[in-house]
């Protein structure tokens, strides 16, 4: 059980990446999947060490990330309940926390150490196939470090993803669910009905359609059964999120009514400052 | 005055494109801009002829094409009236057609052919220094063919946007600017609308997005005062959209109240299907 060396338990694109990514920091990297482990020797992780079961991953890594679609992640924390010691750190990549924390922490509750995490990176791409080592370079990555006893468990998972290139953001469970419902699930439903109503008004519009709506619509090509549970998982916060840009959107109708250029230029203005200020 | 020559009017990052594009192609190209020649001429654009006056362009180019903002083209249009003759072709590319056709229609009638014309491909960038040669590759350019009286007129644009890589698409006036509503000008007020909120609700949380809400609302970062414009000139196909929207993110705040995930997963699969074709 090395500091070194660490275990990741589902290999789709996210964990996929995490075993490219780490492999590339010089960590020693154990894969575990439901999926035949034949099937990843496969892919592109061959200098990992593909694992048949989850013990073996555990008894080879300190840390040790679960990066399964999140309707599996009780099972699989019920599965590690039995199988780590105080020393283990169990964290995951979840796109929200709040639900997902509660649940692994019910699992894992004396048995090891939780620290939930959460690398703002993604694609729409699904599958180890379309996993990359540089997914995570120049990213986010948010840490709730409220669930852990001891602070090296904090530093422990800080300096893996620090270590694949990300910046580490503390965060509170709470806060983190808020923001990623106004920064990534607001707009990736927004992006679908985007689409959605493309498709409804005007069928041949979706061929004829400029580099703008593709950008502004990436998102909604995201696997729906993992954004589904993980919209719902967030649903409250969500919502909230939905209720006021649904009164933005009804201002931006009335100024539009109104034939108001001035405020319509100050909405651009604003939105362009904001927006530019991301590239920087 | 030769058919292998096109005379562009405005050059900014579109204008710039067409000459860049154009040059390529094989076409002479004469350009004339309010700003000073000698500033075009330190550009790219050096082996196009910079003109000091709108006469010099007439009188070397059968196709004219206006790319100044939309602001601006009645005027272009009303200068260009004394200059043309029967055999010019004038074309532009502006990105609502019902107002603008009506203007130069207007200020050209029984002088020459008008050809209204509005290639989908742009940048959130803007200015000369922002123009690109690779601008129009693959894209699609609506055609109006319903104001020109001579079939050549139309054949002369097609083949102009053909020779410069994009797919001519014919389309009335009225349902460019239907479609245009679907799938650029209400992207683009939502786009706004999310930089908007996500920096109304958390202002840190601009600088912690993802790659997800980059691409989301990279359109918000264009020039506010040609969008103003844009969509105030596109207002009322732009509302009926925006009514429609209004009500599909209802429906989907209902059924995230309801937590119903299978109707959730059905709007998403949807949406995937239908955006995974734009890369086809």
């Amino acid at each position: 059980m090395e500091a070194s060396s660490v275990g990741i338990v589902g290999v789709g694109m996210m964990g996929g990446s995490i075993a490219l990514a780490a492999l590339r920091a010089g960590y020693r990297v154990f894969l575990y999947d439901r999926i035949a482990s034949e099937k990843l020797a496969g892919l592109r992780f061959r200098t990992a060490s593909v694992v048949n079961d989850l013990s073996e991953l555990v008894s080879n890594s300190r840390l040790i990330i679960l990066a399964t679609p999140i309707g599996a992640l009780a099972q699989t924390g019920n599965a590690l309940h039995d199988l780590v010691s105080p020393e283990h750190v169990v964290s995951d990549v979840a796109s929200v926390k709040g639900p997902i924390a509660e649940v692994l922490a019910t699992a894992l509750r004396g048995r090891c150490e939780y620290v939930p995490a959460h690398p703002m990176a993604g694609s729409e791409k699904s599958g180890p196939e379309a996993a990359r080592d540089d997914l995570f370079a120049g990213a986010v990555t948010f840490l709730c470090p409220e669930l852990a006893l001891k602070a090296a468990s904090v530093t422990l998972v800080t300096g893996f993803w620090e270590k694949l290139g990300t910046r580490v953001v503390l965060v509170s469970v709470t806060a983190h669910d808020q923001l990623v419902a106004v920064m990534s699930h607001l707009p990736h439903l927004i992006a679908a009905l985007l689409v959605k109503h493309a498709a409804t008004s005007n069928r041949a519009a979706l061929e004829l359609c400029g580099p703008g709506f593709r950008d502004a619509t990436r998102i909604a090509s995201g696997a729906p059964e993992l954004w589904a549970d993980i919209l719902l998982a967030n649903a409250d916060a969500l919502q909230e999120q939905l209720r006021s840009f649904k009164r933005e959107l009804e201002e931006a109708m009335t100024l539009l009514g109104e034939k108001d250029v001035k405020k319509l230029q100050a909405l651009l203005d604003d939105a362009k400052e904001n927006r530019d200020r991301l590239s920087a």
